[in-house]
């Protein structure tokens, strides 16, 4: 098959590679027939989780068609189309039923999400299927197996509840499906911290009730000011650097929790300001499975839009210019057709 | 008035200092009856926050009668026995409201607690006033100023719930206060963590269910096999220090909270494990004043005996062995009489 694959740095291919094969009862394999890029990926298309050391696939993200299973499987079956969560869950196991089907004892994950095909392991407890939705619906499905399911995971750790005031840090794809997922959950009061134009739109089309362009020091006092002084009585940490988290402390009223969901990238956390203000953290890669039921839902009853994070559409084998315009920030998140 | 001072490293006496007067509406000045030395005391001691520069008062943790109130105090007078939380609040401040009067914007500090009279800045917010008690429930009241309340916030940060497997770590009066609070809430197994028979004594009489002594990777690994694998549902970390902190990120389950009490020293927080493994942090310095009315209930009840874990007591004027006491762990915390 083809797939997307990163040979170097900012070297990124549409190539052959060997076909993924059913190895295991419990695998599956999906003929993808939508997939993106999601911002995680820029970390290593920049060198930014290491040297890399030979060309591999990479892409997280996809939905489409079941085209095998194994002989275990049982809930999904070859035509069936199927969302796919990025992390691979039995969906059974005590940290599954706890709710962290990110941290299943027999997880995997997507790897070849950009390619032709991807397999799945724990195909019984990850993939969940729907009707083959119409193109429109496409999109907004797509968000399901990662950037929505997380951006609500930020929602979720940090505790949004109804009434209260959220300001979410980052906005890339996953900070703005954050703003959706607190004013879905109630928030009164939603600031999302953006100063491109075409985030911020997205931000007040989600629910963003107020927009905060600055950043850093004063960033967190215009946050100080709208709060009375008070802080936020939640933050969704959405972007992964040190001067995020920092921000984010900054700005969480005591006693209030810090959800975040970017994968740390040089971020020392602040434990004496966290002791002293009574500032939690919680959240981490998102259990995509345990939210799904509740998103499909919402996405299909037409209550949630979030499809609307993608602003590039490109055919997969010009993924390389969708990476590009990532890494550039001209594009927030890239959706690629087959 | 004659105090506990600190001079210098390892340089405590009982000397003479000026009175505390007041000087605020809100204040109140307490007769100290009984008073004790905390753990944190130590670190000061030690030098461990720093040098010291000249000597001044130490001490946050006494009971005793109130002696002058400020002009706008209505809920305390002079006569009333009251016990005095080591952090003081207005109890009217958002922070407050919100149940974190440790973080009060009119918050202060018990600082002569060791010596013959407190200051307490917002008397009305702060103190509680209770029946003179008779000498045997004066330990267990005078642990409600600090040390069991903040055993208490560490199990309400990590969520003990009802059924829970609860690990405490560390074996000082606060871990074992932490013991004591995650029995009184119904977690079905608490295991402490200690290496000393007198405080495993303790801690077994407080309700812990299971003891390991071993320490770092062998007690991460006892722990891992006392919980089939899985790891706890609450980890209370009462030491502070780098070494205890991991070894809560090690035995939390995914999607736990370690709840944190120890002031931290030297702590460099997991960032990685954490969002890996989904496992949040929750804590700081104990909002006692939050958990005061409840705790007291439980005192004079009989339902809970915290003055426990005081093992040694002293007249005031012998502070200084107190301190050695606690230094060299021969005492695992001193009561001071008057």
């Amino acid at each position: 098959m083809r797939a997307t694959t990163l040979h170097a740095l900012k070297d990124i291919r549409f190539t052959e590679v060997p076909d993924p094969i059913i190895t295991k009862p419990t695998d599956a394999i999906v003929k993808v027939t939508a997939s993106c890029i999601c911002g995680s990926d820029l970390w290593n298309y920049r060198g930014d989780n290491g040297p890399i050391e030979e060309p591999s696939t990479i892409g997280h993200e996809c939905v489409g068609e079941v085209v095998a299973v194994g002989a275990e499987v049982s809930s999904v079956r070859p035509g069936d189309f199927v969302i796919v969560p990025f992390c691979h869950c039995d969906n059974t196991c005590p940290h599954c039923v706890a709710g962290f089907q990110s941290v299943c004892t027999h997880g995997g994950f997507t790897v070849s999400g950009q390619g032709e095909f991807a397999l799945v392991n724990q195909a019984d407890g990850s993939l969940v299927k729907t009707e083959r939705p119409d193109d429109s619906m496409l999109p907004s499905l797509l968000t399901l197996t990662d950037v929505m399911a997380t951006g609500w995971h930020a929602a979720v750790m940090s505790r949004v509840r109804p009434g209260a005031t959220v300001v979410v840090v980052g906005d890339g794809a996953v900070g703005l499906c954050g703003v959706l997922a607190a004013s879905v959950m109630g928030a009164e009061r939603v600031i999302a911290m953006s100063r491109h134009a075409d985030r911020q739109r997205i931000a007040t089309s989600f629910g963003a009730t107020d927009v905060i362009a600055a950043r850093g020091e004063e960033g967190e006092a215009a946050v100080m000011e709208l709060t009375g002084g008070i802080g936020a009585d939640s933050v969704l940490e959405c972007v992964g650097t040190d001067q995020a988290m920092r921000t984010a402390f900054q700005i969480a009223r005591p006693g209030s929790t810090v959800g975040f969901v970017g994968a740390p990238h040089g971020v020392q956390l602040p434990v004496r300001h966290m002791f002293v203000r009574n500032i939690g953290l919680a959240g981490g890669m998102a259990p995509v499975r345990r939210y799904l039921p509740e998103l499909l839902d919402l996405v299909l009853a037409g209550r949630i839009d979030p499809g609307k994070v993608f602003d590039k559409v490109l055919p997969v084998d010009q993924v390389p210019e969708g990476y590009r315009a990532m890494d550039e920030r001209t594009a927030i998140k890239v959706q690629l057709t087959y």
